[in-house]
């Protein structure tokens, strides 16, 4: 067994197992965790020894006298219905849990809270409303499970009242609320029962955006950076704001948005904004509506602008700590979440930071190659799970198979584009108690360092077919799009979430493109483009597509040879354009299929399946397009309908001009349905005959990659079942037969 | 068995037999059918003769001297996108059925025909495009199947030439097309493969609308009257303008709208119209982008013009044929369906049209309905299925069992609001070969006759719940919403056409109501409202709910003490209404839930399902939506969720203020679901208590109708199997056995 590439969570008080366990499985680092110390042996043991970092929170004393410095968030209180025309109050708490938030009453109400009738959409002038001060209500006991607790000293709420509201209208209040725990720490405590623990603390957050605030970020990471010379790689977890997590009145999960920027919100900054940009942002540019621009949203120019500035000042603060911790020899890391908001990798200037690694949780293919795929780092660590935590391992949980479902997925992705480091964290001693899933770890980490032994860590061959997913984000979204959560499965999300996931380990040049960026010419590197999403959102298009200069664009670009797939309701018109059109997807034409809306019943529809298709050839059973949109129909001499079941056409094809179009009702990740997609984009680049000269397997099950460096083909087994299949590849034919989830090497020559 | 309130249709030749069955099932009138003429036996066997009487087709001699006078109707060419900004060629009955339609180039096209194009929405001006007439291209005989034919004379195609497309723009003609064969006569010459019969010629249409034409149509019906003294009622079938069905080249159905106003156009008449309303109605007003103006559509105010402008003309033409026809001492009765457009019997002033009677296919439950409720009539007659034809008279049918069914459905309707007749239609010497339908017709009859012998002909007793149906058409739309095509199933109605079947068998006054009514006080005689469709559409209201003054209304009235029952996408937003009030129902405070759009899956969602509740009561099995909505969720603090499948709620209660509201995701009718309606009206109209007083059967597959003036209860097992139940009524119980849909009477004193 060959060494390093590997991290492994330590902590005091088990020197010898650690020990045992470094000869056995060779890392070459070694962290801490939340909730553990490093011991002394550890550069007895390892190159490298990381250590967590928290900037912006934790320092709780200090934090506790600058209550007036939290990271706010915009929130809206729960719709109210005015039942009369009496004056109407609205306590904005309601719903929201008291240990997270209090809303800041010390600011200029006029203009950093906002009061909206919701059923005309006005904002009520300043003086229709009036803001008292007001007790938290803390939830009872026993709404809150378990999780019941003391007072919290910043706790507090506010009651609005609206003086003359008309009757039956519904109102909001949009306002300013301090974060007065970092979430993720909330999120940790919540889950391990630890938030009545005497011994752990709250941390209280501090923003940045504040000189005092900064200046005390600036000075700890100096002092602790003098105090630490046994740490070579600082783990920046991570900067200064967090994703958007808020919980409800019963300490559950209520709005998670991985993605999103309403927590990273100050008045100074909304100050600076306005000065810079020349126009304020108002608080339902953060809420939205209550959407609080989800990804999945079309977004706003306001909300672009904020991203955009936040991003500049998040970087260039960040660049100031790295540099910092470069000068004491150390490495810098950050890790891919939790507080990354302004540092996400595929945002512009990233590199600027000077970053030496980013670590982040590998959860499937897709989050896989998010890390794997990050730019303008030197090397790039996926730590998979389990996460050594007692919700897994416990007697009832089974570390072993989840070790062995992460890997499945994970290996996907890293044989198409290799990752430098894998890694562990949690518990070290709880893993400890189960020896086969210390047996699993080494056989993941054996797979893992023969993929850079013998290939050097080159990615293998790709097919000539370059792809391109269209989204309103573009590239900012790599691997990311129908993400709502870190690779949490939303039913919803199934159906498109399966095309990244297929595409994170097939073998193609894969790019993530913007609406705005085909009209300034991006198609021109790209030979299939595809656009997978509901409509509406910002995967699918919804009012990009009203641009008649962007249909032009795709219709062309398809009609002089290229490749569209569309997954769901690609191309989804908003309602309003439809009616004037009289097609929900706008490019009807190009993929030959249409969606039936109810107002289009009257169309009778006549679909004919046509059996054999060079996309389905390798089906076995009938396709599952999931839970998927139902309603598609070919229009007349449109597609040819390679599946129909009831409700309406799940599969076809068609030929646009010199272009072809594959369609999906949805397309859930499975093996199965990872081979349509390969098949697919083969076909819609036009190129199918070369399917089997790229080395492809009979099989879906079996994956397999060319190496022409080393004349090595990596073929897998994707399924926890045996399988055997033949490989085709430059006219040669293989037989194999292979284990549960192996990884086998064979020559080519 | 008493005698009379039976037609039935003879025909020539079989004399004999006729005799025999009139001495057994003594119908009081008989009827010839299209096909079929009248024996001279007919008035030694019956009170009254009918004669089908079609006004404006069949003078075919006549008919093809004025080629110009054929009735109109605007077709939207199929849509052609532009490859290259060369002039682009339309050929506008290309999909069409040549031997329906053709062009009509005589007219003014600068005003008439219209080319848009469909990606921006803009109207050509008539100088970027011109027209040549051109042959029509007839299928080649294999794409027809079995229904080629000979060209017809009147057939021609028309090629429009865009002299400057845009490249990659989407264009469609917008043309006028005169009818050259008459659309039912054309469903059943296709429908029976009479097309080729050289002995039967194809019927043409005029138009009232032409002087010479309508001078014609009287002249013929005052000879007809003349030469027909046998006939004592003349049965219109029907008058003037058809309804929309379109065919396409396949000689295949490709648009149908039962209620379509497409098919009622002329020069003459829009210039009327022009002059009256002070506005010319453009051909986009009536192809209006493809959908045209299906009643799922919000209707707009250019479409409401025509309808109303169309309806007078029609009634008062129809009057003066009604007057002809009762100066000759005969009666005058209107078939339901077909040429019907403009008069239709819930529309305003149909009284005064002057018909002694209505008679119309009973499909299921709410068509019967529709018939029985019909006002400003002496008497309504449906016929029921099946029709004596040889699509089910034959080896494979089954004409017992749909005469069975027919009968269970209709006879839930019959029961609530009784018929004054039925009859059946078609060729009685086919219907005579199958002796077990004929002895089932007999079972039916006699119970059809026991309902007015028992009870005198009156309605049972009706809760005192008062239920209004909501949709943007009003009485308009009596028991006639989300209906496409005369009771034909539609996946994607299943879920609301439920309601109204279960409705016409349960024991309420039903109104329906439309959005404006109500904004006009119409709640103010209603207990309970329901709001039933698919998001858009004029049944669930559209932009209507975008409203405050509608809001308000309905939001009071459940305050109040109403009842507000939602049916898949109730009172749902406009997409960009949502985007600025956040949520998707606008009356979610009323249901305590809302749907989720994709661009709000970061909001976590939490369901707890209640176990019991009045509502759910009498559910055995898990309650069925079929294939209703996802993506329902309760709000905070809202709904009560009585069921919630994968994939969202699917059944919930909530109160409102002193009102109470229920959600159903869906309601296809059966047995159980039409309980569930029955339980839900009693519980949002605050009376569960009197569930039981107002005689109910613990059985859902019992129905039970209570007649106050006789003391007696109808009692009807409306499956098809043996049930029993016991009945409860006014503090009694009865226990009851009923073998497979029987109806018996019990005497409740």
């Amino acid at each position: 067994m060959s060494q390093g590439r590997l991290t492994l969570p330590i902590e005091t008080g088990i020197d010898e197992q650690i020990r045992e366990l470094a000869q056995r499985l060779q890392p070459d680092a070694v962290r801490n965790s939340d909730g553990t110390e490093l011991p002394e042996i550890a550069h007895e043991l390892v190159d490298k020894v990381y250590s967590t970092y928290f900037p912006a929170r934790g320092d709780n004393e200090w934090a506790d006298k600058l209550p007036g410095q939290r990271v706010c968030q915009y929130l809206m209180s729960e719709p109210v219905t005015a039942q009369t025309s009496e004056p109407l109050k609205i306590d904005v708490m309601e719903g929201y849990f008291a240990w997270q938030f209090a809303p800041d009453l010390d600011c200029d109400r006029a203009k950093y809270w906002q009061v909206i009738d919701r059923t005309t959409g006005q904002t009520l002038p300043v003086d229709a409303w009036s803001l008292d001060p007001s007790e938290v209500q803390y939830p009872d006991a026993a709404k809150l499970a378990a999780k019941p607790g003391p007072k919290d000293s910043e706790s507090k709420s506010a009651i609005v009242t609206i003086h003359k509201p008309q009757r039956y209208h519904v109102y909001t209040v949009n306002f300013l609320a301090r974060q007065i725990w970092d979430s993720t720490q909330m999120y940790n405590y919540l889950t391990n029962d630890w938030a009545l623990d005497p011994k752990r603390r709250r941390d209280r957050t501090y923003d940045v955006e504040y000189p005092q605030v900064w200046a005390h970020v600036k000075e700890s990471l100096a002092q602790w950076l003098d105090a630490h010379p046994e740490v070579d790689v600082v783990r920046f977890t991570t900067f200064f704001y967090h994703f958007t997590l808020v919980f409800d009145d019963r300490a559950r999960e209520r709005y998670v948005d991985w993605f999103g920027y309403s927590a990273s919100v100050s008045i100074p900054a909304l100050e600076a904004f306005e000065q810079r940009y020349g126009y304020a942002l108002t608080p339902e540019d953060f809420v939205d509506a209550g959407f609080y621009n989800s990804p999945f949203r079309i977004p706003s120019a306001h909300y672009r602008d904020w991203m955009e500035f936040t991003g500049q000042r998040v970087r260039e603060k960040t660049a100031q700590l790295v540099k910092m911790v470069h000068a004491q020899g150390k490495e810098a890391m950050m890790f891919l979440g939790d507080n990354w908001i302004g540092t996400e990798p595929y945002s512009e200037d990233f590199e600027q930071v000077g970053l030496d690694a980013v670590v982040g949780s590998v959860g499937n293919a897709a989050t896989c190659r998010m890390i794997s795929d990050i730019p303008g780092v030197r090397y790039r660590e996926g730590r998979l799970l389990p996460y050594f935590f007692p919700d897994v391992f416990n007697d009832e949980g089974d570390p072993v198979g989840e070790a062995r479902a992460s890997w499945r997925a994970a290996r996907r992705a890293i044989i198409r584009k290799p990752l430098e480091r894998i890694g562990y964290g949690g518990y070290l001693s709880l893993a400890l108690k189960y020896p086969k899933f210390v047996d699993e770890v080494e056989r993941i980490v054996t797979q893992f360092r023969q993929l850079h032994d013998k290939t050097g860590g080159r990615a293998p061959a790709a097919s000539r077919v370059r792809v391109g997913v269209l989204n309103a984000w573009g590239s900012l979204r790599s691997w990311q799009t129908h993400m709502v959560a870190h690779a949490l499965p939303y039913r919803r999300t199934d159906a498109y979430v399966g095309v990244i996931e297929a595409l994170a380990g097939l073998p193609f040049d894969v790019r993530f493109v913007s609406f705005d960026e085909v009209k300034a010419g991006a198609l021109q590197d790209l030979d299939v483009i595809i656009n997978a999403g509901s409509a509406g959102t910002a995967f699918s298009g919804g009012e990009y597509w009203a641009d008649p200069d962007l249909l032009t664009r795709v219709r062309e670009f398809v009609a002089r040879g290229g490749g569209f797939i569309g997954v769901g309701e690609p191309s989804a018109l908003p309602e309003s354009q439809t009616r004037t059109c009289g097609n929900v997807f706008a490019l009807d034409d190009v993929l030959g299929l249409d969606i039936e809306r109810d107002f289009g019943l009257s169309r009778h529809l006549y679909t004919q399946v046509t059996a054999d298709h060079f996309v389905t050839r390798d089906l076995t059973e009938r396709f599952d397009a999931g839970p998927a949109v139902e309603g598609v129909f070919a229009t007349r001499g449109g597609a040819e309908v390679l599946d129909s079941p009831e409700g309406g056409v799940s599969l076809a094809v068609h030929e646009y001009g010199a272009g072809r179009a594959v369609y999906f009702s949805g397309l859930p990740y499975s093996v199965t349905n990872a081979r349509l997609l390969h098949r697919a984009l083969y076909w819609a680049g036009g190129c199918e005959e070369a399917f089997e000269r790229d080395w492809t397997c009979d099989n879906p099950a079996i994956e397999v990659a060319y190496y022409p460096n080393v004349s090595l083909l990596a073929v897998s087994n994707i399924t926890d079942q045996p399988q055997e299949g033949v490989i085709h590849g430059e006219g040669k034919t293989l037989s194999v037969q292979l284990g549960a989830d192996d990884l086998v090497w064979l020559e080519c020559e």
